[in-house]
């Protein structure tokens, strides 16, 4: 229930990045409903079929594709009021990207995956949506140019991996990294850390 | 027969589109039929991706090879002559996308998708070539924009699985809803019918 | 062993060359790290993907990440001196071609792809990464632009298919096919060889 709830929110913020990068290109309502669901759900629907879990579980039910419908109708009808309301965005995006680095890095693991490489997957499927939606409205995705934030979605699908190793059970490991990952993502937001650009080592 | 008449028709003219967007970009003679390729099969490819058919039903073929090599070279040699006939290409590729949206629908629906993500898959089925290409040309996709063409699509598409639901026969409902989606896009043509760009509420 | 040897020599090529776009994109160490990888294994994972050889072989080994991580730390810190050894990089490179094509011929041929396909499926394993670099920096595959380089892949892939048909064992055939597509990318890169772009024809 909470799992649900968590899951909705997240992926609820995620379609409303889309939705506004959509808005931003000037696209149609079409457009910005498509974004809103290629941000929400791509980053799942990669790694399922990279593991072979297909049909994807994001087209197995009708709820993501609701959300997207209503994110992607705010941010067609109230772009405005939704820019002026970045900062609570901000802080659903943060959980939905805790939340997907978790659930991304068990799936890896359950499909046989190493650990290495399950903290990887589980770090696609939590900014796999966003670079989508940044690679359809043309543009250098966001994730790769200075912000922290593939690095505390790797951060807590990599807790919920070692966890996996030394036997944490999922129950407690689970919500520590998803809670590590919004964590590190929230604080250097508050900060405003970042990580260096390449080019000012030359 | 007839259906494969149509059907080469369509991914002809969706190669055409795909290899006049190469052109535009100044790609060589392998880009250009690239493009042609892509534009033409990656909808299909995308949506047996996505429902496990794997490998993809255009790759089993020959056949769209050599439509996409035939379209390229008419491209890259041509491509004056074919902006003179952009007015039959665009009704050939209203063909194409009325037959696509209904096959990517009565394939997901056979993979067994609902009747929602199955419509959402024929859609995709009929507008992922056109993505691909603008993608690849590093351009926000077109059918994102304003034009009522993936809106079209999705008609058709929803037409299949509504009457998949009631029972009609697909030998009925599948003409129909090709025929939907090809004509709402060649009067929405007609009539330079759009939708509205987001922006244009605040 | 001397195919292992290889194939690290040329993943490492094409990673260098992954990083480096993103170091020209001004990304942080994470997103000059994702390219490399991105641009090591992309073709890779999409044969895999198409042919339905999931989880991808490249997500089935550590060693890919580890050459990504090598070859984004020396773009991100020493970017200058790589570009200073740009002509040893780029022999590298067409090392990678050369194996990378044949290698996906091969894996397309045993998955029951006829010779055509798996001719282009070879070519898409050796160009697939360098696409997919382009496309996540925003600009229009470099591959589809000028050089003769999909073309030296397409020649490589379709010498092994051929040998493979008329029953030539893999041990003859897939050298002589690795050498045909880098010697060509290397005479293409040393006389200056270009094919014509579109645009010139009108």
């Amino acid at each position: 229930m909470l799992l649900t709830t968590l899951d909705i929110i997240g992926t609820f913020a995620f379609a409303l990045s889309g939705g506004m990068r959509a808005v931003e290109n000037r696209m149609d309502p079409f457009g910005v409903v498509f974004l809103s669901f290629v941000a929400a759900v791509s980053g799942g629907i990669v790694r399922d079929v990279l593991i072979g879990a297909v049909p994807p579980a994001a087209l197995q039910s009708s709820l993501y594709v609701g959300i997207a419908v209503v994110a992607g109708a705010l941010c067609f009808f109230a772009s405005g009021r939704i820019i002026r309301l970045a900062r609570p965005v901000a802080v659903f995006d943060a959980i939905g990207l805790g939340l997907f680095c978790v659930v991304g890095a068990r799936k890896a693991l359950d499909a046989g995956l190493s650990p290495l490489m399950a903290s990887l997957l589980g770090m696609l499927t939590a900014v796999g949506g966003g670079i989508a939606a940044d690679v359809l409205t043309a543009r250098p995705p966001m994730v790769l140019q200075r912000e922290i934030y593939a690095l505390a979605a790797l951060g807590g699908a990599a807790l919920l991996t070692l966890g996996d190793m030394v036997g944490v059970p999922d129950a407690v490991i689970a919500p520590l990294g998803a809670i590590l990952a919004t964590s590190l993502r929230l604080v250097a937001m508050s900060y405003d850390w970042h990580l260096p650009r390449a080019g000012a080592n030359e």
